[in-house]
């Protein structure tokens, strides 16, 4: 990997081509050394704004030449320091490269620029009345959703960005452009180099390009809330729903403090108990249906009631609460900063997870309300600390690392949607063992000179 | 690439440590030079039958030490010559690592050697309410199933292997032993190794163990044979169908020709026009709700009526005539063998490939019916020619190359699920461009010296 200084200057004469469009200015690098989470870097030695995949290969050609590193930045959601330039370089801010391409309806296929963002997606989408189901609750680009194989609320039902991605333009880091995947709805041909690609966050290739899978939108759509008597019943009542192979749009986990918090943000009269949020798609029938056999099996675990949401406008404020959840916690602490944790586990271990990484933030002193897409086995606690307490900092990280060796343990993985980043990366070689190393290898045929993302996912 | 001569006794003397299941039988080592296409090749130069993981990593530093190539054979079911040791070597035959190891019916995964076969597994499987979906036809095993990317019947509704592997246990060419994904419903973390392996055609690793996704045995299930009265109307009401987003479990079309075969071989009177076979998974409700809309669309497109299988039986008897058509096929001709198509379109384009694979076919003089798993967009035409017909062959050769170009021309892909072996091989440039050589560093990365499989989908 690199470890000689970056000779900037001479690369940033040949990268002046991008005219305004190249940023070496401290407002903008600092900009780009800040994440949405606790993490903090170094700035990048410039900021470029391309504007089609020509000048991202031409860019990626003069980096190598110089052994300058190369950095993605879609919308700055990500919650590990993914696109931060911990070894300086150049970061590609995508948001100019942000076009719906083209839409074929009649194939559900969409293609698109790397900086769109998944809100601007459904929008230009609305009147094909098909949708890209992927809802990680940031306002994510799909560029960076793609990197760090995002997945969110209905993930459930529609699959991660692993099932939505069908193929990429992407450009390697010595400027060449490739094409993987098809729209054909399958292939058997060759390596799964998109697959490959999905959750490689921005080490192996600089996407310009995704070719998503698209839905129709449903029919009918039901949501409903409901309180439970505990956690352990809440978690019991999915962990039923998944084994009956009922097919929920989506199944939410709150526990009491995240339930608190987005009552007070929201100004909504919540009972004070853990909830599931529930959505259900299909033909009116099957909604229907659906409905009436959650809401059995939600009554046979304590579920006193449900507040149904049939409106549209009812829904969007529903959910809307629910992406709130982040804010809403932070506001529970003021001047608190987060560190938002991430596992996944088996259903069957869903509720031995959640319950004893309760009991362990409870003994630690620091609030942690615990929220999550419980239907896939993946919660997050989101620990509150005080930014200039160091203690309490480092009472987060080793709850935040219990939860990890937890997770792996019950047969699960240490991130079910947020990624390795700067956060995870201690972690890798628990859960992968001699795999990692493996990772490492394809890396460095892909990347010799080590500048896509450098310092991220493989062994360093 | 290996080139130099096999240095065949030094290693066959440390393999001995096999005894009996070591052979170099010449009617053992012919047996593994055949496949169930017309594709031949030489004789591997010995067939190992390991029992453990460890044995496969023992063979693995014993073949990597004398550059001994190293094949893997599941059931031998492949129409594309995947497993064919065209360099000699030694073929390892999966047949005697054929154990379901495990069932966690709570989080639907089982866990299984690679030589199970599909029937082996399902049957196994049948107390616990499971059963896993990936339907090829033909009783493969599960490893090689992995290892082309199969799909097949029910990929509509429940994906192909690609969605339905969670992890891989895999010994590398060193004889490295590693693990990849977790029993977790998703995973954010590092590179996904599972996704890279699948399809793989043993190019980059030995499969000794599967984390498989299970489904629950739907609750009613309903199928279906409908006659339409030309190839148009049929496609075009399966195109409709996925359009509509319709949960088909499968959707399968017979032309008029493999519909005349397939009555002929199993002894059932139907009418000589083109048919979709299909079915329907669920509850009760939903099953007659889906069966409605269908119905339906397919009287506007033309079905005169449906000859409904409810009963178990029945639909026994209907998937046994759809998964022999292969057989009724060959015997149209006697004497014949089969070039076995497989290409997949986009689903607007479906039509239009099918009718001028059809007008092509027709022109050629050859018979070649067209059947397929058309929600998928994917499709077959099983071209007959006499083995001694130099000329046949060539023709049926390139029947099948303007399939693969006017695939690849329609924005689909050379193969839908058979994969590239030996057949394709000769496309892949075609198909992936840059992406190819990609291909190429990515095994040379993970095995340098080239023994896993050599000779198959990098480029040589």
């Amino acid at each position: 990997m690199r470890s000689s200084p970056v000779p900037l200057p001479a690369a940033l004469s040949e990268l002046a081509f991008l005219g305004d469009r190249l940023s070496t200015h401290r407002a903008v690098r600092d900009h780009h050394s800040q994440s949405e989470s606790h993490i903090r870097s170094r700035s990048p030695d410039a900021v470029a704004f391309p504007e089609t995949t020509a000048e991202v290969a031409q860019i990626a050609r003069i980096c190598s030449r110089h052994a300058l590193p190369m950095i993605g930045w879609g919308a700055g959601t990500s919650l590990e320091g993914h696109a931060l330039a911990v070894q300086g370089g150049l970061t590609l801010n995508f948001s100019r490269m942000n076009k719906l391409l083209a839409v074929h309806p009649e194939d559900r296929i969409a293609i698109v620029q790397p900086g769109i963002t998944r809100e601007a997606l459904n929008t230009e989408l609305r009147a094909t009345g098909l949708f890209f189901p992927v809802d990680p609750g940031a306002n994510a680009s799909l560029g960076g959703m793609a990197m760090t194989r995002a997945s969110g609320t209905t993930a459930v039902r529609y699959g991660t960005m692993r099932h939505n991605v069908l193929g990429f333009e992407v450009v390697l880091a010595d400027g060449q452009i490739l094409r993987t995947g098809s729209t054909a709805p399958k292939s058997a041909s060759g390596y799964d180099l998109t697959a490959l690609l999905v959750g490689s966050e921005g080490t192996l290739g600089l996407v310009t390009e995704l070719t998503l899978r698209l839905q129709g939108q449903p029919e009918a759509v039901s949501a409903a809330l409901c309180a439970f008597p505990t956690i352990a019943a809440a978690v019991d009542c999915v962990t039923l729903t998944i084994q009956m192979g009922l097919p929920m749009a989506r199944i939410e986990f709150l526990d009491t403090e995240a339930v608190a918090a987005c009552a007070a943000w929201s100004g909504q009269a919540l009972t004070p108990a853990p909830h599931l949020l529930v959505e259900f798609h299909g033909s009116p029938e099957s909604v229907a249906e659906q409905a009436t056999r959650f809401g059995e099996m939600a009554r046979d675990h304590g579920c006193a009631g449900f507040h149904w949401a049939k409106a549209q406008e009812d829904r969007t404020r529903l959910w809307k609460m629910r992406h709130q959840a982040y804010p809403a916690i932070l506001a529970r602490r003021p001047g608190a900063t987060a560190l938002v944790t991430d596992v996944c586990v088996p259903i069957s271990a869903l509720a031995q997870a959640v319950e004893e990484t309760r009991a362990d933030i409870a003994a630690s002193g620091i609030p942690g309300p615990i929220l999550g897409h419980v239907g896939d086995g993946n919660f997050h606690a989101i620990l509150l600390v005080q930014p200039e307490d160091a203690a309490e900092q480092a009472i987060a990280k080793q709850l935040s690392d219990r939860m990890a060796a937890r997770a792996l343990r019950l047969g699960g993985t240490i991130t079910g949607e947020h990624g390795i980043g700067l956060g995870k990366l201690g972690h890798m070689a628990a859960e992968h063992g001699a795999a990692w190393a493996v990772m490492g290898a394809i890396k460095r045929a892909l990347d010799p000179q080590g500048l896509l993302n450098p310092g991220k996912l493989v062994p360093q």
